[in-house]
């Protein structure tokens, strides 16, 4: 049975100020409710159609019924569940390893493929530029596919961030050098770009090694790859180069 | 002004059936529009609140208002376009080069985004199984970015072209080998398959070489990458092995 004040939260829990103000977010369907359970991330509340939950307190599981479920989803075709978790404190970057800084992705599709894609190529923090899409978006949280609960979301001033960093920092830009003739180190700072604008004018100044992805088409209309796919390229050839593949 | 009837033909024209019924479909955003308009599609008709367009006959310009643009457009956020295109005949895919097959790719972002990857590698022809989602969905359209323009997309019965083909065919699974440590050819079809099954069983037997894009997480638990952003792995693969780099 799910209360209007439940309602209330959970539905408002869609908004960044909401999240903000109760410090909680929303994960919906069995996969990513499960991936998040298995971790660190703290549930509030299990709302579920379904039993299947092992290793969750009975008394944080409110069963619903699936009338109730579609007033607090924000699928069309709702999940078999919806859970509420904490929202943890940020951890510190440690200036070591690869790390991907994202400079204003709005797409929250993106930064959820770039979550997965992190998680995949052992890339464990994510910064994020202060106008970043939020990592709590619920629709971020879904396109992780339950990465967020491996990689390391932290958001803060890209530009100060990267101007006190002692790691080299590559970025892609249109007149960069070839990425696949490159020897990859592998510590430093990978900066994508905003969807429409690229990497901006402040942080460009600041990166190190300008990298680009060859273009193969006949035409030269094709002006750039989606960001997470471009972000796929991009650590694809930095793990096997380090892995001297 | 926009007629109550050309409102409902067009609204229509965002459902499969209806786009079948008038051989039509619709492209949002004078990017989008405007590389449609500089490729071979035939424009119907061009709603538009701004008169920005070279090259359109006069008679297919229909000037509208935001309001009116509002009623026909899809979008939440209307750009200042929308143009209506005639659906092309579908050419012959040639048996040479390198061809994507879709194992039946269902979400309209994921196959936009795959027929973007198709033109900045240089991909000329995509095969598409019955079950894929439909090119001219509004949605993938709006996500080639006016790629669409440039890659020739066919829908016919996976199973079948792939037995009647002498191509080489490669296919992503976990037990795959190695895609990095491969040679790779410069011909042949690599197939993507389903978000949510992968390639399916009666493809997967058709499959002459099984290939794997390695997992540099700590987990095991990361179950897969997301189906556009393994294509732009593999893409990048095949391209850089045969130019040598």
């Amino acid at each position: 049975m799910v209360s209007k004040n439940q309602i209330k939260l959970i539905t408002g829990l869609q908004q960044k100020k909401y999240r903000k103000q109760h410090k909680l977010f929303i994960a919906e369907g069995v996969k990513v409710v499960q991936e998040l359970l298995n971790s660190n991330f703290e549930l509030q509340e299990l709302y579920t159609t379904q039993s299947v939950f092992q290793g969750v307190t009975t008394t944080k599981i409110i069963p619903v019924t699936d009338v109730e479920l579609k007033k607090i989803s924000m699928l069309t075709t709702p999940n078999t569940c919806i859970g509420v978790f904490k929202i943890p404190d940020e951890k510190q970057i440690p200036e070591k390893g690869l790390i991907i800084a994202l400079d204003d992705v709005r797409d929250p599709g993106n930064l959820g493929t770039i979550i997965r894609l992190c998680d995949w190529f052992g890339i464990e923090h994510l910064i994020c530029s202060e106008q970043s899409v939020d990592v709590y978006n619920p629709k971020v949280v879904q396109a992780t596919m339950g990465s967020i609960a491996r990689v390391n979301v932290v958001y803060t001033s890209l530009e100060e961030y990267i101007t006190n960093t002692a790691l080299p920092i590559f970025g892609t830009f249109m007149d960069g050098e070839n990425v696949y003739t490159q020897q990859l180190p592998q510590e430093g700072i990978i900066v994508m770009g905003n969807e429409a604008n690229g990497i901006s004018e402040a942080i460009a100044q600041k990166v190190t090694h300008k990298i680009a992805i060859p273009r193969f088409g006949k035409l030269q209309e094709t002006e750039s790859l989606n960001v997470a796919t471009a972000a796929a390229v991009i650590l694809s050839e930095f793990r096997r180069n380090f892995s001297g593949m």
